[in-house]
C-alpha cells in the first residue's frame, strides 16, 4: 500500500484525486490546497483528510507526493519532497526557469527518490500506440514529425501574464512529444527556429506574448519536426501529429465525443474533436498516474523522467530566444 | 443511500459490480452466485459480501436487486425480487419465452416496483446521440433503418444449445434498437421476415440453428428496417446502424482502439473496431446502471422498461417463427 | 474500324455519343432520335449524321448499334439489330417485360451477333475494384451483401407511370449488383422478399407504385443479400455496398466532388456524394464502352451478357410479385 | 478558333497535347520536340504535324504557343514568342533563375500578350475549392497554413542534378500554394526560414541537394505558414495542405484510386493516394487549359500569371539563401 499526500484541489488536482482513489494498492491520505475549502471538499469526497503541506511532508506513513499545485511552487515542493525522502510525482512543467527545473532534477537525484512528471500525452492510447508501432520499426527509420497543437480558444491575457509566454505554457507539450518521438533512439534538437503572431487578441500583444507560433527543429542526426499551434481553433481542442519514416507514415488524429456522421445537405458531418484537455486526454491520466505506481513498484524507470522535464524547458527557453531575435538557435 | 444485491459474479456480473462500486449513493452489499468463489471474490473486491439468494430477498435493507445471472435464473429472479418488494436491474432478456417474460411484467406491475431491462446499447454515447438528433427532429421523419450487427466469432455449438436461438440471443438487441429507433412515436412493427442460413460452423446447423441472418420489419407507418446478421465478422465486433429520414441521415460508427492511421506501400489503415462488447460497451455499461439510479431516485421512467424486454421477445419469436415457415409474419 | 449508329440523342445518348467518339478505332456515323434536332444537334457535335433508323439498319457499313432510346423501345431495335447482323450495346433495361427480353436474348442468339447490356456499375472503378479482390480471394467465401441504393429525389409520379415499377426502373441496377457480386460462382437467387412503402410523394402511392423499398435474397448457397432503396436522400446520389466475406468485408463508398473537410463549431464536415449518375457514373460509361469495343474486337465475353440483363429482369418480376404478394417468391 | 503550337512531347507535353485536342474552339497546328520521332508521333495521335520551332513562329496563323518542353529553354522560348506577338501558355517554372524569369515578365509586358503560368495545382478541384470557401469568407481570416508535399520516391541523384534543387524544382508548387492561399488579400511574405536534409538517397548530398526540407514563412501581415517535403513517401504520392482561419479549417486531402475499404484482422483499409502527379493532377491539368483558353477569350486575368511565376521563384531563392546560411532570410 502507498500513502500519498496531493498537492492541490484545483481542476487537475480533482483529476488525479479521483484517479489516485481507484487504484489498488494507493490511498489518498491527506489533499492540501491554499484553499482551504476545496481541500476540504476534495479529500471529503474520497475518504482523505485535509492538511496543510507541512504535515503531510512530516507524516512518515506519506510515501508518495502527487504535485497538481501552480506552476510557481512546483520546483519548491519537489525539493522540499526530494529532502523529505518522498518520491514525486509531478504535473509539468518543472519549472519555468531552466536553472530551477535542473536544481529540481538535482534535488531529487541527490536524494535518490523517484520522480516523474506528468507529460500526459505520454499516455494518450492513440499518441502511445504511435510510438510502439514505430519502437516495433512499422514505419522504419522516423524522418519528419509534424505536430498540430491548437487550443479551443486563447484564456484572457491577465491570465497568460503568469503563463511564461506560449513556448513555455502550451508548446511545453510539444517539445516533449517531439523529444519522444522523434528522439527515440537518443538523438536530440540540434537548431531551433521559432516565430509567431499575435493574430487573435491583442491584449495578449500587450503582455508581451504571442498566439500563433511556428516552430522548426533540425535534430543532431538532420530529422525535421514543425510544430504549429494557435490558442484558437473555432471547431474545437486539436492534438494531432504525424510523422513519416522511411516506409511508412503514422498519423494520430483527434477524438470525438461520438462516432455519429450525419448526412443532409449541407454535408456530411462528423462530430468536432473532443472539447478540451480534461475530456481529451481523460484516459491518459487515468493511464499515466497508473504507470507511476506500477513502476515505482517494480523500480522500472518512469515514462517521463525529470530530465524530460528539464530538456522540454530548454527547447521552449530556445524558442523563446528564437522568436525574440529573429533568428535561429544552435542547441547545446 | 440505495443498497444492492448483485446476483451473478459472471463476466457481465463483475462489469456491473464495478461500476455500481463506483456510484456514490449506491452501497453494494451482497453478491450472490451458485459459483460461491466467484461471489467470494467479487465481493471482496468491492467491499461486499457473498451471500445466497434467500438471504438477499430476506434483508430488509436492500433496496434493489440487480441480475446478472444466467437467462434461464432471470423470470424466477424478477418474480421473487418484485414479491420481496425489491426494485429491480435485470440484464436482458427478461425471458426466451414470451409468456413467462409478460408474466415478469405482471407481477413487476402487481407489486409496484421499478423495473429496468439491461438494453445498454441505447446508452451507448453514438447510438445515444444519433436518437437524440431525431428527438430534436434534425432528420425530419424516420423512414428506414439498417442495422449492421456482427460478432467476432462464432462460440461453440455446445455453448448455443441453451441460447433459444440467433434471434432470441443475439438479435434480441437489434430488435430493441430497431423499436427505440424507428418506433420512437409509437410505432410498432406490422410484418416481419427473416431468413438466414448456416454459412461459419456445420454444428450450428446441426442443433437446429443459423449462424448468418436477414430481417426486414415494416411498420404499421410503412416505415422499413433491415437488420444483418453474422456470427463472424474477421475484422472484429461490429455494430452500427443508419437510419434515413426525410431530410437527412445519420450514421453510427464503430469506436476504435486508438485513432492512428497507418499509410505504407499496403494502403492506408485504421484499427479495426474495439474488439467485443466489453470494451465496445464499456461507458453504455457504466451510464445504463447510472441511469437506474438517477430515474430511481427521481422517479422518472426508464429508457428500457420491461415491456421494451417483452416487445423485443415478441419480435425474436416472430424471427424464428418466419424463418421456419419461410414466410412473413404478421404481427398483433 | 467500327463504324457506329447512336440511337437516341437524349441525356444518356449524349453520354454515349462523347465517349464513343473519344475512342481510337471507333466513328459514330449516324444519330437517331424521333427528336430531329436533337439528332442533329449531336450529330454535329461529334462529325456524324442525323439519320432515321431504317436508313442506319440499311447501311452495310454499319457495324454496331448503340441503343440509348427509351426503354420502350429497346426490344424492337435489339431484334431488328439482331436480324440486320449488326452488334448490339443497349442500355438497360433490356425490355419490362421478361418474355419480351428472353425473345431479345433468343434473337440475337440466333443471329449470332455480339450484344451486351449497359449495367455501368459494374464498370464503375471502385465497385470493380471490389469485385477484383473478391476475385483475388482477398475476403473469402462471400456471405452477405447488403446494398444502398437512393436517389437525391423523386421524379415526379407522372414520369413514373411508365417506369414499371420501383423495381424494373430502379433496382435494377442493385439486382444486377447481387448476381456480380454474392453469384459469381454460378449461385443464383432462391428465394426473395421484398416489401416497400409510399413515404415521399402520395402521388406515387396513387399510380401504384412506392418510393422505397427493402429486399431480401438467399441464395442456393444460403448467402444473404439486403437492398434498401428510397427515391430521397437529402444529401444527395448514395450508391453504396458492403460485402461481408468469410476473412474480412469490403465497403465500397461515394464519390465526392472535393476532398475538402472544413472544421468550425458545426462540426467536421465532407462533401455530399457526387449529385446524381451522370456525375457519379461517369467514367464508369466511359469505361462500359471501352470494354464494349476492345471485347467486341478480341472476342472476349462481355462483363454484362444479356442473359444478364434477363437474369435481373427476373428478379425485379419476382420483387414485384412479393411487394403484392406480401410473400416470399421461390425462384426458379 | 484559337490555332496552337505546342513545344514539348515528353510526358507533360502529351498531357497538354490530349487536352488540347478536346478542346472545342482550339486547334492543335503544331508539335516541336527535339525528339523528332516523339514529335510526330504525338502530332499524328491528334491530326497536328511536327515542326520546328522556327516555322512555329514564323506562322502567323499561330495565336498561341504552349511551352512544355524542358525547364532551360523556358525562357528563351517566353521571350522569342512575346517578340513574335504570341499569346504563351507556359509550363512552370518561367526560369530557375529569378532575373531571366524577371526578364520573360518583362518582355511579355512589353509585347501585350497574354502569358500563363502553369501552376496547376490551383486548378484542383479539392485545392480550388478551399480557395473558393476562403474567398466566401467560410474560414473567416486565414492565420496559418500546413503544406505536405512529399513524392513517392527520388528520382536518381544525376537527374536532380540540373533541377536546381529541391526549393527550385520541387516546393516551386507550395510556394506558389502558399502565396495563393494565404496571400490572397495582397499580403507577402516576410521572412523565410529553411531547412533540409539528406535522409533518403546519400547520392543527392553528393550533388549538393537535400531530400527533405521544411520551410516556415511568416507574412507581412504576421500569418505563419509551414511547408513539409520529402522526396519519398512510402505510401504515394502526398499532396495535402490545411488552412486555419479564425472562424474554421479546411483541410485538403488526397485522391484515391477507388473508395473501397476493406476490413480484415489487420485493419481498416483504404486505398494509397493515386500515384503520381499525372493522375492525381490529371483534372487539375484539363481545367487549367480550359481556363487559359476561356480567359484568353473574354480578356480576364488568368488565375496564375507571371508574375505569380516570377514571385514563387523569388520564394524559392530566399528558401536556398536560407538553407545555406542557416539563417532566417528577409525577404523585399
Amino acid at each position: 500500500m502507498k500513502t500519498v499526500a496531493l498537492f492541490g484541489a484545483g481542476r487537475i488536482g480533482r483529476i488525479h484525486a479521483g484517479n489516485l482513489a481507484a487504484l489498488p494498492g494507493v490511498q489518498l491520505k491527506y489533499v492540501c490546497d491554499p484553499m482551504g475549502t476545496a481541500a476540504a471538499d476534495l479529500a471529503r469526497q474520497h475518504g482523505a483528510q485535509a492538511s496543510d503541506i507541512e504535515a503531510a511532508f512530516a507524516d512518515p506513513t506519506v510515501d508518495v507526493v502527487a504535485i497538481a499545485s501552480s506552476t510557481d511552487t512546483h520546483s519548491d515542493l519537489i525539493t522540499r519532497a526530494a529532502r523529505a525522502g518522498k518520491h514525486i510525482f509531478c504535473e509539468k512543467p518543472v519549472d519555468l526557469s531552466v536553472p530551477r527545473a535542473q536544481a529540481c532534477a538535482d534535488a531529487v537525484k541527490a536524494a535518490g527518490v523517484a520522480c516523474m512528471i506528468g507529460f500526459q500525452r505520454r499516455f494518450d492510447p492513440t499518441f502511445n500506440e504511435a510510438r510502439s508501432r514505430m519502437d516495433r520499426g512499422e514505419i522504419g527509420n522516423p524522418e519528419m514529425l509534424v505536430v498540430t497543437s491548437r487550443d479551443p480558444g486563447a484564456p484572457p491575457a491577465e491570465y497568460l501574464k503568469a503563463s511564461g509566454g506560449i513556448f513555455r505554457d502550451m508548446l511545453i507539450h510539444d517539445f516533449d512529444i517531439f523529444r519522444w518521438i522523434l528522439c527515440a533512439d537518443g538523438d536530440e534538437a540540434d537548431t531551433l527556429h521559432a516565430t509567431g503572431s499575435c493574430l487573435i487578441d491583442p491584449a495578449i500583444a500587450l503582455i508581451g506574448d504571442i498566439d500563433c507560433a511556428a516552430v522548426t527543429i533540425r535534430t543532431k542526426k538532420g530529422r525535421l519536426a514543425q510544430i504549429n499551434t494557435s490558442r484558437r481553433a473555432a471547431y474545437g481542442y486539436d492534438q494531432r501529429f504525424e510523422v513519416l519514416g522511411s516506409t511508412g507514415m503514422l498519423q494520430c488524429g483527434n477524438l470525438r465525443p461520438s462516432e455519429v456522421v450525419q448526412s443532409d445537405a449541407k454535408g456530411v458531418r462528423a462530430d468536432t474533436p473532443e472539447n478540451f484537455f480534461l475530456q481529451r486526454y481523460r484516459e491518459a491520466y487515468r493511464l499515466e498516474i497508473t504507470h507511476f505506481f506500477e513502476n515505482l513498484q517494480s523500480g522500472a524507470a518512469f515514462r517521463t523522467s525529470i530530465s524530460d522535464g528539464v530538456a522540454a524547458q530548454k527547447l521552449a527557453d530556445a524558442a523563446a530566444q528564437s522568436l525574440q531575435s529573429g533568428q535561429v538557435v544552435k542547441l547545446g
